[in-house]
């Protein structure tokens, strides 16, 4: 498996406290991971490069794209956002993540604005499997959390999935459909929402409110 | 409309707390309220009728039938729920309400035992509503919150929902589809989820686990 | 209910022969049919206005709004488009109709590029009713056929709908879906392929190959 | 995989024709195929079996399990529809081909009675292909032909499939969704509709009605 994965490489240049954390830009670190945990060939491309390195030679050989973007999405070039819809629409995945259900790719892909509630709280997340035994849930449990998380609630404006795979439980009273897939085309559409690394479950909990 | 609610009717008569609640059944009640809000020409069954009240004749004039049941699924006689089936495959609309979940026509219309995650603690549930233009959220706000309420959690075992309208949010972790709806045949099949009045929304709230 | 019907306007101008069926336009036709149908309250739209007549003003006062285009769909401007998509989203309803289905609202508002096959060869088609308990289609017969139609063949690029209403037979050895409906934001995108006038169904057929 | 195949084996026993044509039982034609093809690890269960040969110990071994009858749905225990409901809801996989439409476990699984249009007449069948980037539909051409089959025609009485992989054309006028999954539980229910094998597609064809 060939995978791309194209970061706006912003945050990482522009801020001393997020370069700290990723010194080699978060597609680095997710480019290990995929590496390790699915043993793909992966490549990067980032905002400031020619065609942003989405190139169509880089599109053609590339099966699946992660995309991750915040700050810049206006900067995509538009032409670059019709030549991954037509990859996608021709058979590539793209995985969506995190604050990249504004980027372009993912909006004209399902057609609508993708807008969601949002706070910036550090509360808990815990997410919910809901089909255990779809492949992209192997190994996956029940539910997981995220101890310090953004919360990104309901109304999620998006088209019904054609497959709902985990929903978000936040500490501080809203749920959202986090994991989910669009087929368009010959390809699929991914969105994954979080954006920290899972913690092991916690037993108990008590609220107030 | 014509609306029949069937009403299991056995706490009520066995429970002197439950009977002063609902003295004159559960049924009676949600009738008064289908009457006063939607105008409908309400009538009733029990389990303990001839038939449960549910002859050919009374689904025959009935164009939804609401459901509650609790402790006694296993006493509705196969033919009945049969009937009832092939009404919602001929055009009636089916409502199964809280733990009707486990009723034997709502399993025998989707196909699934519906099992789901559970616990008495009285705990605050906060609504979602998905779907505001759809016709049968007229009025809902973005959510509505339940003081006290018993948890029903994912994974609810049932198929993928034709359409997904609420979501629920319960103070102790859990997440639950607590309002969708299946078409089967020429007939619908509703799942609500909630047990007791909603509450005024609340605007702010604390967590600690 | 306030219908504007969106017409292309431009075959009936430049061809006498389409101008002798459609003296006044398509639309015109279309219009007073939805008038006398549905008693609906219709206004008009075609390409040469200003705003191609889709002005917000316009745009705020429609509830339904049909798009009709064949030849220039790329003259439809795109600060148009992305009027009617917000609205969309926002609770109208898009029917698009015919060859509208490479029409830039309708692509937008599904992420695919909406390819079909096609032919030219009146040929007979049978358009088969799946849904015939949907309030769509009230009084719609099982099929119905129309004698001399243009055909539009599988594979269709769209998302799956959340509504299939209608299958079409065509006699050349072809399907399509050609009643579907797509949820997107608060409003809903249709769908609907036949360009002529329903025929009386037949009874009996022979078929070589 | 382990794959197990069950058949009535009534016609193949009491009919001389069906005899000739299947000496061993279509299982044994069917089971040769899947072995050969997907290299499954296949094992039978017949009617007049023990339990139909689908002991619990056979169904915790089986993988998916293809199903076909035709005139003895009713002879089928309820005890073993029951496990092999189960077993689909616990994860694996039922294959109801062709006239088993109408059997027990397909009914059961799906909520609805399963009816359909049917005519023999030898007629023409052509499969679409609508999804051929799915995994079942690897190396599936746009379309293929069936020379003379039973006709089976729409409205089907089925749930909308969660995906929807072919349509049928039939000479004779009718449609039909022929491949089509639901997901139950941790497992999946397809339907596959032809009975015979297929020809080359043809490339002319002229009709008259």
């Amino acid at each position: 498996m060939r995978v791309t994965i194209f970061n706006e490489y912003l945050h990482e240049v522009e801020s001393d406290v997020v370069h700290a954390i990723y010194p080699e830009g978060i597609h680095a670190v997710l480019g290990e991971a995929i590496t390790r945990l699915a043993g793909a060939d992966v490549g990067y491309a980032t905002l400031r490069e020619d065609e942003h390195g989405l190139t169509q030679q880089v599109i053609d050989a590339t099966d699946v794209l992660f995309w991750w973007g915040h700050k810049a999405h206006d900067q995509v070039a538009d032409a670059v956002v019709e030549r991954v819809q037509r990859a996608v629409l021709g058979g590539m995945g793209l995985v969506a993540l995190h604050s990249a259900h504004y980027s372009k790719p993912f909006q004209k892909l399902l057609g609508t604005n993708a807008s969601l509630r949002w706070r910036e709280a550090d509360e808990k997340e815990r997410l919910w499997n809901l089909q255990p035994s779809h492949p992209l849930m192997a190994g996956v449990p029940d539910y997981f959390e995220l101890e310090r998380e953004e919360m990104y609630g309901e109304r999620f404006d998006v088209p019904d999935p054609d497959e709902l795979l985990m929903l978000s439980w936040f500490q501080g009273g809203d749920v959202f459909r986090s994991l989910a897939t669009w087929r368009r085309g010959h390809g699929t559409v991914v969105y994954f929402r979080p954006a920290t690394r899972p913690t092991p479950p916690t037993t108990t909990q008590t609220c107030s409110a």
